[in-house]
């Protein structure tokens, strides 16, 4: 069961937009959109029938839970200056320690695990909540609040949770950069990654029901030195690329 | 118009089982399966009303088109020992080259741009082919044929094909080593991939409608230099995900 009703969301990015509406969709109260930008906290704030604010000072006390929702690096220059005494306040940041939240007396972590774009839909249900707090009690009311929301909720510690951050940088970040690469590469040849995105698809579909380490394939899994020798010289011109796939192939051929 | 009516199977893996299944749904006839394993070959001839073979020598001419879909290494051994005359014969490989053909009269390249698993579906109608062959008259028989299968089909010369496959090798391959490299880390701490599924298909996704540069994030991306330093003392343990993390985030910071 959820306990907490009334929600004030410190920041106005992808992360708060989808979390607010979501919540506000499931019935919960927004009291407060804060942004240093005034209109996208007033953006925000319409969409969810609640009232903004772009000073730290005119954030009310009083709501039952605050969550802060803003750029990693800005966090812990914004939490001084909040005025909150023992409601529960929250970040949202899966690489962000919860010890910057230890000068407040009921704290957490409500850390979900997706990428956020403004105008793309999320099925929210599907997203899953990583939750950590200072105290069990406050454990379950985030645990209720992420359960509004989803049916994937988690409770880790902050070692768990460093793992998982470290985990997506590779699965998300990284392997975005490897389409970066295979768009620059198709580019070069007037061809464009549409020709690819099936494939894309299927690999990350495939990973669903086989094991990520024997779904894989190519010429680094086949030991294939003749072909690796071809696309080591066709990436000649470009020594980034050409190192990148140096590393990950004998990084592939080593374990396998 | 598919004027390519009757083939034979040179091959009865992955690829050679999606394309004769779906060649046959579409009321063409396969004639022979050749493998040189007979249950393989019996099994897949089985599916689609066709006879099967284990000998080069069994194989019989007077097909329309003969498709090669083995292994990358053995293509060269075995297309010397076929007594295949003005027949149409084809490999279905990105990573090969048109010229081991050209021994023979009518030849060219028959190559789905899809990750083939023998057990799970995959909708032909989306998965790109691409085309080359010796003749105009050859790459109109084969994308008539194709076009039975995909509403994708494109005629691309040897260059692009290559890049296309070392674009597809980044795309592909390296991703699913990106997602091994995550699986464990998190098994490591007693977390499984599942928990960032829902992250990685939403990062494949996100593609179809954003060049992969721009939807490019993390701490590379914003240069987080504390998170980046956390993430490579987390990876103390392992030099070969240390030399990939800092390789990547470089080249990722280079570009931002």
């Amino acid at each position: 069961m959820n306990s907490l009703k009334t929600i004030t969301f410190i920041g106005s990015g992808n992360v708060a937009t989808h979390l607010a509406n979501a919540l506000f969709h499931k019935g919960l109260t927004i009291k407060q959109i804060y942004s240093k930008t005034l209109s996208n906290a007033t953006t925000l704030a319409n969409q969810v029938d609640a009232n903004s604010c772009t000073s730290l000072n005119d954030i009310e006390t009083g709501a039952d839970i605050y969550i802060v929702s803003i750029k990693d690096d800005e966090i812990t220059n914004i939490l001084p200056q909040l005025s909150i005494k023992n409601e529960l306040i929250v970040h949202t940041s899966g690489g962000i320690s919860i010890d910057v939240l230890q000068s407040f007396q009921n704290y957490g972590i409500f850390y979900p695990l997706q990428t956020f774009s403004k105008h793309q839909n999320i099925d929210i249900s599907l997203v899953p909540f990583c939750i950590e707090a200072n105290t069990q009690e406050n454990i379950e009311q985030l645990v209720g609040l992420a359960k509004t929301l989803s049916e994937n909720v988690q409770v880790v510690n902050s070692e768990q949770r460093k793992k998982i951050h470290l985990a997506a940088v590779f699965a998300c970040n990284f392997s975005n950069y490897m389409y970066t690469i295979a768009e620059d590469i198709l580019n070069d040849s007037k061809l464009d990654l549409n020709l690819l995105k099936p494939l894309i698809k299927e690999t990350a579909d495939k990973i669903e029901w086989t094991p990520a380490k024997e779904a894989q394939t190519g010429p680094a899994k086949r030991n294939d030195q003749e072909v690796i020798k071809n696309h080591l010289t066709m990436l000649a011109h470009s020594k980034d690329y050409q190192d990148i796939y140096k590393l990950i192939t004998e990084n592939i051929i080593k374990k396998s």
